[in-house]
């Protein structure tokens, strides 16, 4: 029995608790616990939206791991998608367990791993899809499933209470372009057999029918080859190998050379070539460098930058200015990628640009050049099918997409109280005949990271920040004499000036600083209130709104008595709340307003 | 002949400049000009991107009307959007000119003008569809087109060189809710007697087919008011009067009463009964607050908000902190607008919210409750083929836009020469032969506003704000000896043992400040060096960071000589690089670093 939650853990019960994903696209990790064991499967983490300002990645909070180490017997991966394997160099940090994933996952995997400096001690397990690994009280079988990325599993796991089966990321491509199919006899067999528990992909449940096999977008791809008269530049996801896979393939039928432009994608090229995902004849790559030494139609450029990511090749392409590359008049553009979103407006700003450079552009939107990985609702019915779980719970996807995969699955008969919709944190109670949902208790959480993941951002930094982008910072500076706590008032008139002179000489920076000159006259020092701000108002222009602030502020402190200018916070509070009524009611603003009273 | 572009104006050309909506959705403006006189054609807002932190609004920058305001003709108005009203009040602020549109627009504009006290002296003049107004060199006529708000209107131009058809926001709709069709008779009769240049909204030009009549969508919520079983929540945009009246009647039809929320909705809905555009019976109307004295299944809410606007009363509701209306298992929601590009998070974390609280969801996505108030490809390619114009330009949208509308040009037979993309601020020079495009001269911009439009937000403070988002300010504050420039070196210890205190007792405001003592030994002012930040890091969690940060600063101005200290800018210089270094290779962040230097 743990302390956090209320019920007998025995033999009779598995505990599911979702430490991401269930309520949000990306941040995948699942934690399955007996009385004795817990294996975790999908470590991922989540980029983060317009509104978590100078966040670069958000992991899994892992507490509720870290407090049970002892206890985990493996950290189980589906694919090599950084929203199911991101957070893996995190979690390995903070705990030492063995990892089993296939032999693509962990390589790339490998990657962020080296980088972080925590590959050494990874105890990485390579499986295949087929393999069944035992771990304490858990048997995990791994079934090969389609997907964009090849080498992807769901997962049968044999429990004491009976099979759970949590699909990873799936559809079911009946044409791969690999040939490999998703393991549907064997999911036919264990629903025969009988599967207490199916936990599977929300992702696309909104969208109608059945997703289009991946080979679908060679025919489209194979005609703007034979229309592009120019450079052809062709952009997805460096983890998009089927993609990538046609692309070369086309690019040898058409007789253009490949050149392949940002890391991640020539990374991943590189690994699946030399693992055999990828079949790529070397002859027909150049270095992007040598680019210029080819003519235009004799060449495809691979790239990445689907999202109007600012500092990707397409994008500095599109602006005129990438190093090597050049986007000309008659050049041919594809974005082979699902417009995701939040970023329409980034991607909307690239294409403008790219427009304008006289370049013809191929997107979803006006061509079928891109189709998804995950299964759409026929796919995902045909799941609930083959397995007929007796109960089923929906992961990966907003509160929106688990409640319509809710639905599909009481469209194919699955009871509706036998449907549990959870969220992250929840813990989900599994018995041979009760599938319960009991409440969050913080066992979830996110971790917000800027710059190295070793400076975790609070959420009150980022509160800050997203403070200070509304309406930017003021910090009034008040200088009190120490020994009264009282100075003599003091005629502004000089130093006001000497202010002026020195702004002209900074203005090109706005800098927006009035330098402050402390005037000792007749060898007393005194009192003098200067204002600096950012992001608030444009300082050269706003000379009369900072002199009244630096007024108020000097008759908030004349308004104090001695006693009261003792206490430094109370003196910025009383100042913190006159100029935000006077910056409301005169602008409508609120900026941050952070008082610094000294003693000198 | 003008300052700012070099050809002849003479009776033989009339010059066009777009002050808005070419290159943008929204703040749709543009001038026509002749030797002797300008009009201006609509006088739009927009509302700011998310990567426009603290912008309530932008305006276009009207500098180039203001230096002609006595050329000025008039101002005329297309229809009541905002995004072709909704700077008026800022432009009459500045030009004492005539307006004219429709009884509905001007309605709807007054409400804006008088919010901002510019009503009593705006001269504003009705015209209904078919009126013909003189306006020196120009002979406007007005002509009724179907848009999502009735009264719109398309508007020929007589000028010295030809007619010129300025379209609005328009669709083909066949049997639009009010039966008042665009006026196809007008338009043809024009084609006949010959249009030398057109200019088309755009922006559903990517879309193909015909948009389907306002009407199309009365089925789709008939049978929701059928299946409702408990409250249901209609959502619109406040200028949706077809919408609104569709739905007014189904309350009616389906025994509901109609509470309505929101002040934009109530004020539209007043003003368009009382004009006769709506078509309200009063004893189905209730007051808001009187919602919960009714049965559920009685009762329909109209609200704003479809666009998760944050304090509208929808996700008010969603988070249940309405003050008096609730969402309840088993009520409907009908979100009955476009979800706007870069509105998708805001608008499904409003979702997810709803459907948590057990509501039944139905948006543009999973069913037919919304149709467009603009013309799609097909409606595009009727507009050019009744007029058959000699010269093409598209207008409203983004870059991609206005190219997708010249193709649809030039597949219905417009010379490809004659069809000119132009952007906002670019010079369009039309004689009865050519049509050409001039680069731009800054003659048009944006201006943004932050609070009051009184106090516009400059460019270089919302550089600032971004700057600020993505990692903070860092304020060293260094006080150096007066005299000498030199101060004696204190050990920080004492004084570091009284912030911490002082900061435990603040650290419920995380306000992040370590106050500031400056020690006078021996009866000599000594330097001291002290860091305040926000939304950088979380300074109960990083004191040995700021202390590392204090001692660089230290160390910079150990370094400097007398006569550098003298240079308040060139200490500054110095500090800010050092810091810059350190936090970026320490943590890869790179806040605004704001030295502050004094001399005591």
């Amino acid at each position: 029995m743990t302390e956090d939650f209320e019920f007998e853990r025995s033999e009779g019960n598995v505990s599911i608790i979702p430490l991401g994903g269930l309520g949000e696209f990306g941040l995948n990790m699942m934690v399955y616990e007996t009385e004795n064991d817990i294996i975790v499967i999908d470590t991922g983490f989540m980029l983060p939206n317009a509104d978590m300002p100078g966040v670069d990645l958000i992991l899994p909070d892992i507490h509720y791991l870290v407090e049970r180490q002892e206890k985990i017997r493996g950290i189980l991966l589906t694919h090599g998608h950084e929203d199911h394997i991101g957070a893996l160099f995190y979690v390995l940090r903070q705990l030492d367990v063995p990892v089993y994933g296939t032999q693509l996952t962990l390589a790339i995997a490998s990657g962020r791993l080296r980088e972080y400096n925590v590959l050494s001690k990874a105890q990485l397990n390579t499986i295949a899809p087929g393999d069944t690994v035992e771990l304490g009280d858990f048997s995990a079988e791994f079934l090969h499933v389609t997907h964009s990325i090849p080498d992807t599993v769901a997962i049968a796991l044999r429990t004491p209470v009976g099979v759970i089966v949590h699909t990873g990321d799936f559809k079911f491509d009946m044409t791969p372009v690999d040939g490999k199919l998703s393991d549907i006899q064997t999911l036919a067999r264990l629903g025969t057999e009988g599967v207490l528990l199916l936990v599977s992909d929300s992702t696309n449940a909104e969208r109608p029918g059945q997703t289009p096999s991946e080979r679908s977008i060679y025919g489209t791809v194979d005609t703007i080859f034979q229309k592009a008269e120019q450079k052809l530049f062709l952009c997805t996801f460096s983890s998009s190998l089927h993609r990538i896979q046609q692309f070369i393939d086309l690019a040898g039928i058409h007789r253009r050379l490949v050149a392949v432009t940002g890391r991640s994608l020539l990374n991943n090229i590189r690994t699946a070539t030399e693992l055999g995902y990828l079949n790529v004849n070397p002859d027909y790559l150049i270095d992007a460098r040598d680019a210029s030494m080819f003519k235009p139609h004799e060449l495809v450029i691979l790239s990445t930058g689907s999202q109007g990511e600012p500092r990707s090749a397409l994008s500095l392409m599109a602006l005129d200015n990438h190093p090597f590359l050049k986007m000309e008049q008659g050049d041919t553009v594809v974005i082979s990628a699902r417009i995701i979103p939040g970023n329409e407006k980034a991607i909307g700003n690239v294409v403008n640009h790219l427009l304008r450079r006289g370049a013809k552009i191929y997107h979803e939107r006006n061509a079928d050049v891109h189709v998804s990985g995950h299964g759409s609702s026929e796919d995902l019915k045909l799941m609930l099918n083959l397995l007929q779980p007796k109960f089923f719970m929906p992961m990966h996807g907003e509160y929106q997409n688990l409640m319509r995969h809710a639905e599909l699955a009481e469209s194919v008969g699955i009871a509706s109280d036998n449907i549990k919709v959870a969220e992250d944190g929840e813990l989900i109670l599994l018995t041979p005949e009760t599938c319960e949902v009991f409440g969050r208790e913080g066992r979830s959480g996110r971790v917000f990271v800027d710059g190295k993941p070793e400076f975790e951002l609070e959420d009150i930094v980022l509160r800050d920040r997203i403070q200070l982008s509304e309406d930017g910072i003021v910090v009034p500076i008040v200088v009190l004499h120490s020994d009264t706590g009282e100075g003599e008032q003091e005629s502004a008139a000089n130093s006001q000036e000497e202010s002026r002179q020195q702004l002209e000489g900074e203005s090109t920076e706005n800098d927006a600083q009035i330098s402050i000159h402390l005037t000792q006259s007749q060898g007393k020092v005194k009192k003098q209130i200067e204002i600096i701000s950012r992001g608030f108002v444009y300082m050269d222009k706003s000379e009369e709104l900072i002199e009244e602030a630096k007024e108020i502020t000097r008759s908030v402190i004349e308004s104090l008595s001695d006693e009261q200018k003792e206490e430094i916070e109370a003196v910025q509070d009383e100042i913190r709340a006159a100029l935000r009524r006077f910056f409301s009611k005169q602008m409508q603003r609120t900026p941050l307003i952070f008082p610094v009273v000294m003693r000198v």
